[in-house]
């Protein structure tokens, strides 16, 4: 079993990132450890409706909601009281072992947490541990005559403590998400060999990301199994005919999947042509529409953009407007700005 | 006098910011400092030539260059050294005291260096200092007999040293340089009209942001005085007959000030146009021109995009639009995406 507690309930764990309150993140990556039971929070009686709400919002699963106390201490005890009381109606299971995190550590891995169970279970204390460790391990020994040890953490576990700090994270976040893009297509010949051709131009832009492809039409069991992979970014090509019906599909597989309600899912409806033969403006009249769609899906968190591409017949500068709707896609993607919501691009 | 030196020559220093290595926004905080008579920075000698670019690229004044030592102490004598030679041709002065800096703290502010060179002429030194500071305390008592002092510093003087210190760093940066925005407008009445409303709707969408408007046509002094204040933020509002012209006056005038030499300064040319008169297709034929003078002046670090706002006659509609003019304003000014360039947004 496993219990988490906070300290001073200053705003700082519901400053939003991307949207979402920093501890929802941290409660999350407790919740990702299979073997923790039970998570704790301790709010004050001030905050105790907004933890409700963000409980909710974000489904949060086994997390028990304590009134914090006036000190970090008392609020750990206040914790611990609630995991260790044999109440018929509780919830709670009794614990072997609590973990005490801080709720602004927002980047825990479990394997910090399994070395911190582990020496939690085999070690004493040793002397060295309480001289450099934090008053957590004296009170430990003063009042549990338990013995502390001391586990080396990641540079990861680090503390949410400075404005910049929020920025930090924000910006880890944004990078953790923008690994993976999914290429969309549906299967008309031609169309696949253009989105075949962005799919290289993404691979040789963006080291670092994984790019993959998806057929859209088929029964799409592969796409299914990328959005349940949790993949946030996808590139879907619409054919020169068409106008978003790809990407209308696309969108409804991603409204019913709820991959959503995490991380904002960005989803970019390119669109190809020769603006040689066709002036861009004609197409764009119709591609304006995406500022509707854009509206109506970023209620449930999917940021729409379009993209429309130049893809002239001369086959060098079919290849630069393709490398410059990869960097357009790479901004949108790696930047995830929400004011951008709903706009045409073009490259 | 004073000099400055770093330690260990890993990349870190070298990590671009906006295009712009992090030494060089050290530098640039040291040099604010009227009193620094000299900086010295050890480089090992397979930096020596990319730090000789940077100095030169940046036009940092009052620097000088030694070769870094094995170790950070030995990188420190040779800076120590090159400040107390007494050579006939040397253009150091020898100081009366020495800062000694680390290139990775790029936001070191004068209040901070201010007090430690008090303290260096004031103080001996205290046991509570030495038991506390860094080995660098003890070192100045066991080799020169100096008894040190300990100032306290502002968390803006944390070290950048995980990839996460160079996205707040970043963040930090792009924060600083979005406090403020210009709207500029020619005088024609309506336009003048228009551009006041975004104006309006600018100060009370982005608080924290000062927004300032200058008219461009007159000998325009408030606005180079503007440019000379460093301003990096432009919102140039074109009237409808026109199409580029006032924003081509402005680019004139920003590229002669090479006000953007440090930071990309970033230019929205804003166009208004009732898209119930006019399709808005018709308009971007021509507004499409804007890639061409992005990319002109993307060579001297302007980043330059377009903003099409809808005007429609009914005030409710005309003031949402504009609300969300200001989104798209405020978005591309405070992320200053670089793979934006040249685009036309709308709102």
């Amino acid at each position: 079993g496993c219990g988490e507690r906070m300290g001073v309930p200053t705003p700082k764990q519901f400053c939003p990132i991307l949207g979402r309150p920093l501890i929802s993140y941290t409660l999350q990556a407790l919740e990702r450890v299979c073997w923790i039971k039970d998570i704790v929070v301790a709010v004050t009686g001030e905050n105790m409706e907004v933890m409700k709400s963000i409980i909710q919002k974000y489904q949060h699963k086994r997390v028990s909601l304590v009134e914090a106390g006036v000190t970090r201490h008392r609020s750990i005890f206040s914790g611990l009281k609630a995991l260790a009381e044999d109440q018929l109606n509780c919830k709670l299971s009794k614990p072997e072992i609590v973990i005490i995190h801080d709720a602004v550590r927002p980047f825990v891995e479990e394997d910090i947490l399994l070395k911190v169970v582990t020496a939690a279970k085999e070690h004493g204390c040793s002397d060295y541990d309480l001289e450099f460790g934090t008053e957590c391990l004296q009170l430990a020994l003063k009042y549990c005559g338990t013995k502390a040890k001391l586990v080396e953490g990641s540079p990861d576990l680090w503390k949410v403590t400075y404005k910049r700090d929020l920025y930090a994270a924000e910006s880890i976040i944004k990078e953790r998400i923008s690994q993976e893009i999914c290429v969309v297509t549906d299967t008309e010949e031609d169309n696949k060999h253009v989105s075949h051709l962005l799919e290289e131009v993404l691979k040789s832009e963006l080291n670092h990301v994984k790019v993959t492809s998806e057929a859209l039409c088929h029964a799409s069991r592969d796409l299914q199994q990328i959005i349940l992979d949790q993949c946030y970014n996808f590139v879907c090509v619409n054919v020169m005919t068409s106008d978003f019906q790809e990407t209308q599909k696309l969108l409804s597989m991603l409204e019913e999947s709820n991959l959503s309600f995490l991380y904002p899912v960005v989803v970019i409806s390119v669109h190809f042509l020769d603006f040689k033969l066709v002036p861009p403006s004609q197409k764009m009249e119709n591609l304006m529409l995406i500022r509707e769609f854009a509206k109506e899906v970023k209620k449930r968190n999917i940021w729409l953009c379009g993209l429309l591409i130049s893809y002239p017949q001369d086959e060098q500068k079919r290849q630069e407007s393709l490398r410059q709707g990869a960097i357009v896609i790479a901004s949108l993607i790696k930047e995830r700005n929400s004011g951008l919501i709903g706009q045409l691009l073009i490259a």
